[in-house]
């Protein structure tokens, strides 16, 4: 097993430290694409962006006998010039994109042995997400075959191997695969076959398939998002769990004149401001940008500044505790986006488990608030609160509150808590005065099962205007419980 | 009347063009403050920044004899050593500090004319927002009074002319006093005494000013929204019709080892990664920054950095039609700014009369979204539709349309509208599978009122579970309505 120390997380999001035969890389990370070929940029000059490990293909390299030769003599990292981590994919892109290579599972292992690879891939099958469930399992079971034959290839203490995990859209073959290679044993874990579902703006089925594949592995394994490289998913696939990515996009977003920013990728030509600050974008107006003989070059290289800039605001939402204020901004970049935020809330309950108990102050962004691992901890935690006597629930402090044996706060989207617990993660949470429905509906939910779990106790409900909502009703019609209405002020 | 050109509208933000002695500036935009005793930036040097006018103090400049006697003799462009447009506010900030200045309007402005600024403020009385009606009231006609009395001391063609609005937090004085200064005609609006606001994250408060003001304004004048300079909030005062922002928090902020972004301020002690790409970040990781000898300064140059940045990405959102999506982003780096969107919605009917037709596509964001302009005028334009004969309304083509005399789309937020309209803005617009509860009420409200207004026809409902809702039984109690339940499948 690779050596990957995890030093700091916020959901399922993770800093740490991968170490590989060329250094320690510390993760979330993004390894920009470098085509053996074409190097728009060089990687001697990567540090420079921020990259601490690259990626290339060993396929393309073993089938062009000048590039073959070199590497087999003077090794990858001289071919590239680069003495840092170099990660090497396979061919089976190709093979997906060709429906075959001139190569076997187990030559292009050796090859990448030989020429010094840090991480070497297996020739995986990568699975289009609308095959049918018996296709998704013959290819993945032939991946997994594959990958127990390069696991005996590949001794421990050289190269780190990959285990691509395949099973198209279907959770349950995702974690099936993830399961069966943890039990064989890999360095790094890709998710493969996932760049379809990117291109269709199929987030959500992204987010199922993350979680279904993580569910699979051991926590701790260190996790690649194979072929996705746009900042604008980096937060929310980072909390997901995810640890390397991967960007060709730098370069062929460029060579398409894109250019990228972390809330979505804009034409130049429909660019009349450059929202951004980076060297190459000080350096020109959109109009000198659009008009520039290297346009591709300079497009490139912003593209990379960005790309690091945002893994540098993923990295520093984990060390602060917020990681998922900035999965939830970001996620409003798009409706897809904010589609799989939604669908990531179906999975709190697992990253409730992940998540550290105490973190940066709570700030409610919206209805996704509402279901997120904070709060369904506290949902969870209903059972072991007793309550007895009269009780008070009301949002601030009132005259009325020494009348009763207890007092709680109303706040949602929690639900009612003891007023001591009113200062303490995550009670102290930044909230909205006019709450959205979805967080009306998980306070009050919270706040019945609270008063069914102790229904000796008698509850005076102060009711605000901005509170109102079905479940009101509910709530009053419980034996126990008087809802005060709203003073009109 | 200043000359103020406006060439391109989004919401209530605008690109414009305003003309001043020095030179033309392209708004909406920041102007550095420079204080005339201490530069941490070289006002000579804020062009590289992206500054197109700055912001100073004749009070200060009038009250210290070296720098007075240098203004007088060459000028202020020559004091500063800059040669575009310089605004100069009066000592009205002093004013409301000390409650008192050792200076009369009369004489301040005629300070400001004879060394030649661009953009003149008179004495006004900046109201705190928490005094009684009355404090305000009086405030305000003083400020008018001296706002008069400079307009008779300064003629036009040279020197422009600030009038500032205040009112405090009383909406009502807030637009009357914007209609009186409209009378008298000034060449920029300054809405005055906000910074007690944005400081208390009095957010929503703020929206209530600025629409106040705003509403008692020509549309077309220049509006500066005096002591604003978070880039956080550009992108919502602009959406909201202000078009300049002056910045000591650049330098302020540094002082106080704070670091500005776009999603809000960090404490530089706390960040182990730099989120950004300008030049001081690129040069220095978080250690190297905390621990320099020029710390402050290096703060400062980030700082306006961001500023600029966030400027720029707020106007190529008006550029492309989708400052409002950019606004809902920003809106939900704190819970306080979410506020300030909600409060936003409920000026949406104003908003929506700014607003030009056609535009980029909408995407939605979350609950505000249901209540943006681009709705509401859609909920306007339901009398104009005649419905008549079979209706079918659906979510997605169906094999049944072709049995209905009229076929419509059902899609939340904007409710129900006829198919050939589907391609058309706004409908045309991004959404979620899975709408919001507002969403749905928005998009089940206006079908119900399309159908009372054209009650002879007959509609069937096609229902989704996604679109569970209360108001679905109050569809399908109307008498002309059938609504066929989800198939499960
Ligand atoms: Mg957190
Ligand atoms: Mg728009
Ligand atoms: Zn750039
Ligand atoms: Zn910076």
């Amino acid at each position: 097993m690779s050596q990957f120390d995890i030093i700091h997380k916020d959901a399922a999001g993770r800093i740490g430290k991968l170490t590989t035969p060329h250094g320690v890389v510390e993760t979330p990370t993004v390894m920009p694409v470098i085509n053996p070929n074409i190097q728009t940029i060089k990687p001697s000059e990567m540090k420079d962006f921020g990259a601490e490990i690259l990626i290339t293909n060993s396929y393309i390299i073993y089938r062009k006998d000048e590039l073959r030769e070199k590497a087999l003599k003077d090794g990858l990292h001289a071919l590239l010039d680069y003495d840092g981590p170099i990660m090497t994919d396979s061919g089976s892109f190709q093979l997906s994109v060709y429906g075959e290579v001139e190569v076997s599972n187990a030559e292009i292992i050796d090859f990448q042995q030989k020429i010094g690879t840090d991480i070497g891939v297996p020739l995986d099958i990568p699975t289009h997400p609308d095959v049918t469930y018996e296709k998704a399992k013959e290819d993945m079971d032939i991946t997994i075959e594959r990958l127990k034959e390069a696991r005996g290839l590949v001794k421990e203490g050289g190269m780190l191997l990959a285990g691509p995990v395949q099973g198209a859209t279907y959770k349950d073959l995702r974690e099936e695969c993830a399961r069966e290679l943890s039990d064989v044993g890999f360095d790094v874990y890709p998710f493969g076959a996932v760049v379809p579902l990117m291109e269709a703006y199929r987030y959500a089925d992204l987010v199922d398939v993350i979680a279904s594949a993580k569910k699979g592995l051991d926590p701790v394994a260190p996790v690649h998002l194979f072929g996705a490289g746009h900042p604008m998913m980096f937060a929310l696939a980072v909390a997901l769990g995810c640890d390397l990515f991967d960007s060709a996009a730098y370069a062929l977003y460029a060579k398409d004149r894109r250019y990228i920013t972390s809330r979505g990728t804009y034409h130049i030509d429909k660019l009349k401001y450059l929202p951004c600050s980076c060297p190459v974008c000080m350096a020109h107006t959109a109009e000198e940008l659009k008009k520039a003989h290297n346009c591709t070059e300079l497009l490139a290289r912003h593209n990379l500044y960005v790309t690091f800039e945002e893994m540098r605001e993923v990295k520093q939402a984990i060390w602060e505790g917020n990681l998922l204020e900035l999965v939830e901004q970001r996620c409003r970049s798009h409706p897809r986006m904010l589609e799989a935020l939604k669908q990531m809330t179906n999975y709190s309950s697992w990253l409730e488990e992940c998540d550290p108990s105490s973190k940066s102050t709570f700030f409610y962004c919206g209805p996704e608030s509402a279901k997120r691992p904070e709060v369904l901890h506290f949902t969870k935690q209903l059972e072991r609160l007793t309550i007895k006597g009269s009780v008070l629930i009301r949002p601030y402090p009132t005259k009325k509150d020494k009348e009763y044996d207890n007092v709680m706060v109303f706040k949602p989207p929690f639900g009612s808590y003891p007023q001591d617990l009113a200062e303490v993660y995550p009670f102290n949470a930044e909230v909205v005065r006019t709450p959205d429905y979805e967080s009306l509906e998980t306070a009050f939910l919270n706040t019945i099962k609270l008063i069914e779990l102790n229904p000796e106790a008698n509850y005076t409900f102060l009711m605000r205007e901005s509170f109102e909502h079905p479940l009101v009703e509910k709530l009053a019609e419980m034996d126990n419980v008087t809802v005060v209405p709203p003073k009109s002020d």
